[in-house]
């Protein structure tokens, strides 16, 4: 039934791109439109409208989710159009005007798909649990660090609990999360909500406070030198080190062939301690964590697996699973093991989409990995695919569990 | 014969516009391009060139610096084009395709001109004193906290230097620090590299370490509640509250016409103790002041002389001036005030641009105010208009006086 209705509501929307009467007519503007701008909208039936002024046009286009839709051109040059309802919460789109692929200059931007673009919320039945409320508040920091590894500056974002700066001799554990590919460490801090989700938990003492850093997923050797201008200093001078401003250049899937021994370095060797010197943590085995989405789950079991001397704790989420064989051909990764959480969008598990890992069934690996004596978890999040709201609702389910 | 320079350089890059050849071809990646992207370039005469492919376009153009430049098409749909030289440092811009005023797509974005759009960094020969480099690093914390004045969560961030969380019991002075008309908190940490100058003026010793307040400067009623879709909680439940993500709805011109008092009493009455509550500050006059460019600067001036109590130095960056009047008519203003710091950009100057403040001579004001006995220094930053590159050096200068 459940399926009947989405179909039909499916078959409405699509309609509605030929004719506005056929869509359900309660679009509000999603909850992270641009100040004081009206689009991108979202109705009822989540479907999502954009609209744009572009008086000689020929076509503009909505592409969103791997489908473009038509827009509609009114008599002032303005054009408007829906599509097809989209899973609860986030989804990175772009308008294509004239064959031109470019962000909708009313929506907020996102690093995702591997460029700065588009995004839009689509409301949930439990978007509570990521609002800003008014509870007590942590911070969301962002620092730059020398990393030798990648001889450059590399820029990663630390929450802090609020009762951090409160409690000035207080240590706490860490748990490092990683985003996906495409994405860089902007993720978590934005598309993930981590801040809110996190200051909600522990508002109604369903966590233990700890910090979480978010660093850049990619491992990169420092550019070349660029020719420079002869009136200015060589803008080489600062690629070495983070580009100017809160837009670091991030990482994506553009990462060498060793990218994961490139990470792991990078985090053992420069992440890790300068995080232990800056921070109040308990710097040990048992009170770090790792976790990340996607390609940052399969970051998070190759380092977690080859370093039980640095990790504990491990999350996947939409990014493969720990088998038993893991923990047999690992002993000292299996002795030293105290938690593990795997995760998956519904979608994924129905569709065997990206991210859904080796081709084995995760939820019978996390079973058996239980069976065997870990205290393993298995999180399924309902109607959501390989998208930010499976992860949201993983970070949510696994913070609960962490540090215990 | 600079002068003459600056037309000859002007009707080189013009002639580029229909002819490449005629442009200086040593054009590289700005600054602040995307993560793998090539452009915005900028060349030695500091012209800017933007790309885009557009295959069904008509008409591209480049919107900066209030002129609109035609971009020529290849043969495969490429449009690309070259602007008139721009001064150093930062402007906004757009693109323009077939009518639609959209974001350049591999720029990018910041929030100004009352939207997120696209920014170009032009190197500058200064550059060096904002640049990301390897020395202490201090930390931009984004801050969430509830407005009785406002009845809404509101959004800011707050630089703390280096050594902040290296002497838990040392307590620190204070500047508020604002961002002009269009624009929102996110200016200081992003166009204006807050950051990165006070990381580089601590690191040489050249200033003393204060923490930066960086808040919005609209004043906001709750907004009314929108209708909501049926399938979700309603956004507006979200609404009174900072929008979800990194990237709350900024300001920027929109505010009632009592936006004065409205600034005044969410500084007063929420922002500033939720400051003196949550950091380590000197919580009194003598250690805290204000500072803004343009419409923050106007802000500056009306809340410092209305509140010694609060406030006993600021800064005006292109926003007006102090007089000898206003010393004379707030004899308490007098008393406590401990300094004043007056800048503007050349061409301001040169140009009586908007933002000059109330057509008296800011320079003759600041030299009578000094002359009155008040620590009073007037700054001007060469050869830059009413932008970020005129208000980064006016921090970098003003920082230097402040709480000696």
């Amino acid at each position: 039934m459940k399926r009947l209705i989405t179909i039909l509501t499916t078959v409405l929307c699509i309609a509605g791109i030929s004719a506005t009467a056929q869509v359900k007519e309660d679009f509000v503007p999603a909850p992270n439109v641009q100040a004081g701008k009206q689009y991108p909208q979202v109705n009822s039936e989540r479907c999502v409208r954009v609209r744009v002024v572009a008086p000689e046009a020929k076509s503009v286009k909505l592409d969103i989710g791997g489908v473009k839709y038509d827009l509609r051109k009114d008599a002032e040059g303005v054009w408007i159009g829906e599509s097809a309802p989209q899973d609860e919460g986030f989804h990175y789109y772009q308008l294509n005007i004239d064959g031109a692929d470019v962000p909708d200059p009313s929506s907020l931007y996102y690093y995702g798909a591997s460029r700065w673009g588009s995004g839009v919320d689509v409301p949930a039945a439990d978007q509570d649990f990521y609002a800003v409320k008014n509870v007590p508040q942590g911070q969301m920091r962002e620092i730059y660090y020398w990393s030798e590894v990648n001889q450059a500056m590399r820029h990663c974002f630390v929450y802090t609990p609020a009762e951090y700066d409160l409690n000035p001799t207080k240590r706490y554990p860490v748990l490092y999360l990683q985003h996906g590919g495409g994405e860089d460490e902007h993720g978590w801090p934005q598309q993930g909500h981590t801040a809110q989700i996190m200051d909600n938990l522990l508002a109604e003492g369903k966590a233990v406070p700890f910090i979480i850093v978010m660093d850049n997923g990619s491992w990169t050797m420092p550019r070349p030198a660029a020719p420079a201008p002869a009136a200015a200093p060589a803008p080489q001078a600062q690629r070495p080190q983070a580009p100017q401003g809160q837009r670091p250049q991030g990482g994506g899937f553009a990462m060498p062939a060793n990218w994961a021994d490139g990470i792991a370095n990078t985090f053992i060797k420069d992440l890790i301690p300068m995080i232990d010197s800056r921070f109040r943590t308990i710097p040990d085995a048992a009170h770090r964590a790792m976790a990340g989405l996607s390609m940052g789950g399969m970051q998070t079991k190759s380092i977690t697996v080859a370093h039980p001397e640095v990790f504990s704790s491990l999350g996947i989420f939409s990014g493969g699973t720990i088998t038993v064989d893991d923990t047999k051909n690992n002993p000292e990764f299996a002795r030293t093991l105290k938690l593990v959480f795997v995760s998956f969008g519904s979608r994924e598990l129905e569709n065997r989409a990206p991210g859904f890992g080796d081709g084995t069934d995760p939820r019978e690996e996390t079973e058996a990995l239980k069976a065997s004596g870990v205290d393993a978890h298995f999180y399924v999040s309902p109607g959501t695919a390989h998208e930010w709201q499976s992860w949201r609702r993983a970070l949510y389910q696994f913070a609960q569990l962490l540090f215990r």
